[in-house]
């Protein structure tokens, strides 16, 4: 048995292994009794430190090392790097730091959650410095080991090839852009006429039964996935196996049903992964900022558009028996697209988030580069806020505490956000491209020619190539800030 | 640390994992997607493959050894005593025989799917040889282990301490017993105007409402168990997290409903296993007759009961909007008691049944002591089949095929469904004795002075104690064969 052989097979049990634990963190979520946690506690962390003790097994390095000197094909030679690179991530940070951060992260991300309820960061500072330095050691670990500056480390555990100096000017650009941007966008809506509000009462059997139907109209193996609820909507599972969640709000249908939209760009992205490659690290989603870009392209650019309103929107008047002009396409789309800057990142609109994004990413770069004290965090926070959305928080509980990432130490997570909204844009530009009849074929609810160009062009790459590269495979240039500004203006301006 | 806590470590982590396959095993029978059985399968597999790596780890026998030596109170000489008995059978296995034989019971039960249907033994009968030839060179392997027969090895996997010499005086009774006694029961039920149908479609959402509150009267907490459905109803997850299930038919509700308290006793064996040691061996169950005579209690000697049902019918009568004199409790009763001797072990009354596990218990023991071959089975069966129940099998199919339990390598199982329905006689005649008012509590639908019973005398004691003398702790004698003839005399004649 070869070297590289010999690691697949590790690393078909290490996947299987954690395939277990992402089913029971779906069941968690969606179908564990209340006073169950104790048990399946113990079981994730079993699973975890199995895991974990066969990726830092002292034989890997040693087997890693021997088989890049094995004759290999362009698929196993891009799986021996992955494995490579999550050893690396494995191994490169001491034991004892692993789990003084996992205590630190969860002692923080509890007490945060009452101290953003009373506003108060001043107590809450201790924990978030805590969280932070412990982060800056294992990023530095990370680093070493990686041949990376520190925040590049971190931002590789989401994203391999996405570098700070990949999205610096990128980031640049759009800044630049967006308050100017968003200020035209918000003169323009004042000027005309609001949309006509949708409201009702939608029960969630009809909600449901429609969500079930788009989700397959687009796609959506019900054969190997499922969807069922939860209190924040995910996809979980594994590829072979999908289980979306979702949450029902009977007098809010819209933001339900294009939650389920996104969630399912989500799920054929794992769908259509790879399957000869299924249980290796190679097969996994490339990032995720990819994953995010196949959510928001079904969500944002497939869904939300007059194209795929003209066909929904006559379903959605038949699924709930309701009429009038307010389910009119055109008033579901402007519904969908209002912009107003505001506090709170995850209730923002399509236009602002980015600027939500640019701030957190400014910010924690400073912070891991030793630039930012988490003390003068409420001020940097507020400051950015005013330049980039023309608005100061009202409170810290509104301002640089509303997320838990910070607190649970997800330190470079926050760009793939908005590199996962451009690169969508920039995907569904090529598909337009590539597909002449593509905005006729989803006027008819015929999704099938986009997903099949995304499987094609996209999913069955896997993790093959760096992010920035699968992006020039799929589209013919690296990430390119011009068309999601294009987008932008297009969608809100003209 | 002594050598007695890195075993509890060990097994902690086992459990785990074990518990980690368990909710995957209701996951697969309850909610998975058609086509999810691929990954599914290499995650119970990996999971299976790491349990059995520690269980069978080299140094795993030394601490044991040096555990022996070292100073422990009751519960931890039980669970060392425990842990020693896994590990015995784990290991004494040869790894390559348990691949041939797992390997050789998926063929065979695949094969037996088939030439059930299609009444062919003699093309099934090759597969059947193999599996039990490496059956019993395991058996034979376990019985070197652990210093019993064969046989008796194999009942020690489902009961510890249960031998066939405390099995074969007990089951000669009840065979001398059964045929004569079922005549009786026929004759009398003969002479006796039969009890009305009791028809009608009740629709599922009723069934299930109905069985939801009766899970909660007996005792069943819904912050750590769920009911769902499946094909086949089982009672899966782990002590903190149960899921029950069970399957409806709108045709006739009685079935359903039983089975779900059936499954209901079950959980509650399991809900009341002592919680200190609930990630230890000694915490589990003490094996299949024990769960099965929890489920059997529940079912067979408090629900099939005047009693219990003078309670029970006049919810059952509200729950679905009918009344009739075939609603009376007396009527149900007689439904649910009604004796005829019949080809299929599943669906055999409470009467007939032993009859039907003693001829199996009969035939595996020659088997497994090559006293008996297969190809000799089908006129084995038919002969214990006349002399036990007075009717010949029109076909191998309803004859010595009808089981997946010999197909897929489970010898020593059987015994079990018996012994289990005699200790629920015998621990609900003591809980008569204890419990003075127990009849009167039943009959006004308070059932937690009997669960409290089960609970402090039975469900709290885990695996502390072997099996008969666990009966003998609860009950002051070990298993009694006059108290089920007495069970069923007085339920049948009287």
């Amino acid at each position: 048995m070869t070297a590289y052989a010999e690691l697949e097979t590790i690393f078909r049990r290490i996947y299987a292994l954690r395939g277990a634990g992402a089913m029971l963190g779906w069941d968690n979520a969606a179908m564990m009794p209340a006073n169950s946690g104790e048990p399946r506690g113990e079981q994730l962390a079993a699973l975890a430190e199995v895991t974990h003790e066969m990726m830092t097994a002292p034989n890997l390095g040693e087997l890693i090392a021997k088989a890049e000197t094995e004759s290999l094909n362009d698929w196993q030679k891009a799986n021996l790097r992955e494995m490579k690179r999550n050893w690396q991530h494995e191994v490169a940070v001491p034991a004892e730091l692993v789990s003084a951060l996992t205590k630190a992260c969860h002692e923080s991300e509890l007490f945060w959650r009452t101290a953003r309820k009373e506003n108060d960061f001043k107590s809450f500072a201790p924990y978030q410095e805590k969280v932070l330095h412990l982060v800056r050691e294992s990023a530095q670990a990370k680093a070493a080991a990686l041949k990376l500056s520190p925040y590049d480390a971190l931002l590789d555990q989401y994203d391999s090839g996405t570098m700070s100096a990949y999205i610096d000017p990128i980031f640049a650009d759009l800044a630049a852009f967006l308050p100017g941007f968003i200020a035209q966008v918000m003169e323009k809506q004042a000027k005309e006429k609001p949309p006509l509000d949708i409201t009702g009462t939608f029960p969630v059997a009809k909600q449901k039964a429609l969500g079930l139907e788009f989700m397959q109209k687009l796609g959506f193996d019900f054969t190997r996935g499922r969807l069922d609820e939860s209190t924040h909507p995910f996809c979980g599972g594994v590829p072979g196996d999908i289980r979306l969640t979702t949450r029902y709000n009977e007098q809010d249908f819209l933001s339900g049903f294009f939650g389920v939209m996104h969630e399912t760009g989500h799920a054929l992205y794992e769908m259509g992964l790879p399957e000869a490659w299924r249980n290796q690290p190679v097969g996994e989603a490339r990032g995720m900022a990819f994953h995010e870009s196949q959510s928001l392209l079904t969500e944002m650019q497939l869904c939300i558009s007059l194209d795929f309103l003209e066909y929904a929107a006559p379903l959605m008047r038949t699924a709930f028996g309701v009429s009038g002009p307010e389910w009119k396409p055109d008033n579901i789309y402007r519904q969908m697209t209002r912009v107003r800057p505001s506090l709170i990142r995850v209730d923002a609109d399509e236009a602002t988030y980015p600027a939500h994004v640019i701030l957190r990413y400014r910010l924690e770069k400073d912070m891991i580069a030793g630039k930012l004290a988490v003390r003068d965090l409420p001020e940097a926070w507020n400051v950015q806020m005013q330049q980039l959305l023309g608005i100061t928080p009202d409170s810290d509980a509104n301002g640089c505490m509303q997320d838990i990432h910070w607190p649970d130490g997800s330190f470079g997570y926050f760009p793939t956000y908005t590199l996962g909204a451009m690169t969508a844009a920039q995907l569904f530009q090529t598909a337009k491209k590539m597909i002449p009849d593509l905005t006729q074929y989803i006027r008819k609810g015929e999704f099938q020619p986009l997903y099949a160009w995304l499987k094609e062009n996209l999913h069955k790459q896997g993790s093959k190539y760096s992010s920035p590269d699968l992006l020039k495979h799929a589209t013919g240039k690296t990430l390119d800030a011009a068309i999601y500004k294009k987008h932008l203006e297009t969608r809100y301006l003209s």
